[in-house]
């Protein structure tokens, strides 16, 4: 099963799907469930700094899927009018899902309002456990703001972490599964022994 | 009571706080709690589309109160290392609370945290009920993306209104009160007949 088929069980007519970042993953998952026949329409979050979320609206209306894109704030509220929350994944872990800054309020939001969270994650991307990614770097603050005054402290970090509880499910390529089959599944991989960090330098 | 005191009650010392957006009242208040001795220190949303949370970001370090600032996303995030979401005020009535967007998501998140989540807010800003706000429009699409393709549709409002159960509480020229005192408050406000809006026009 390829992952983009896996979107189909998620993807339904008649839906409004907000998502962040720009995913190769989802962009592939919804231009199948187009060619499917699924009528749906998309809110992309803008995606600051970068503004990743351009690029994936202007991928979408390419392929004809209605989209609209909003401030990241914006996408926070228009989950209310959604019935999804679809996401890619840069990494999952026990720990949670790594992706774009964002993706954790919008998380959030959703179980708020009783909208179902979804990743879109290869098994490639799933961190066994005893891996410990590396600590999150700073990016430019330059890319938040140009010309910030002295006395302000700018900060850009790329990523944050949604806890697994917070996601209704994870569209793998076995098919989506619920998180405690994708705990099941993290907890039964091994991890080469030159991959794992020594236990000093553990982090927890 | 001056509005600006009542933000002694709210901010505490070595508190993180949270804000969004550019408001005189809430820079007032975090000034003269640090001119009273209170030492907190402030995160600021950018808040897009016009960053109006550079101008609140700029102000604090002018008076040496310690700021940094995020994207919105990011700011949603923060709520997890604050004591406290503190933002200003449109508009309030019975439906809730308007100001910048994104300030419903940060309440949102705040309740999900049990972070205590305040609005500094003059009875001024108080709507009485039976006033029909003014639909909101949508802003000029360039703030948002200068360039966007054909095909993308470009979403700019500037408010959202957060639901009055979301509040902690609602600090006014009286002091700080509870969400029921404000509606009863509301409530009791009479409108002038000239400022109803003709029945058959009342938008609900």
């Amino acid at each position: 099963l390829h992952l983009a088929e896996g979107g189909l069980a998620v993807v339904n007519d008649g839906q409004t799907i907000v998502t962040i970042s720009y995913s190769t993953t989802v962009l592939r998952a919804l231009v199948h469930a187009q060619r499917a026949g699924r009528r749906f329409s998309v809110i992309c979050a803008e995606s600051r700094p970068v503004f990743e979320g351009r690029q994936t609206a202007a991928a979408l209306a390419s392929y004809g899927i209605p989209v609209r894109l909003v401030v990241d704030a914006a996408a926070m509220h228009a989950v209310a009018e959604a019935q999804m929350v679809l996401v890619g994944a840069d990494l999952l872990s026990m720990r949670g899902l790594v992706n774009k800054v964002g993706t954790h309020a919008l998380a959030a939001v959703a179980r708020g309002l009783d909208v179902p969270f979804y990743t879109l994650c290869g098994s490639e991307k799933f961190l066994p456990p005893g891996f410990t990614p590396l600590p999150q770097s700073d990016w430019p603050a330059e890319e938040v703001w140009p010309d910030a005054p002295p006395g302000v402290t700018v900060q850009n970090r790329y990523f944050d972490t949604t806890p697994l509880e917070l996601l209704a499910g994870i569209v793998t390529e076995q098919g989506t599964l619920p998180v405690a089959a994708i705990e099941a599944w993290l907890a039964a991989t091994k991890l080469h022994p030159a991959l794992a960090a020594p236990p000093t330098h553990t982090v927890h």
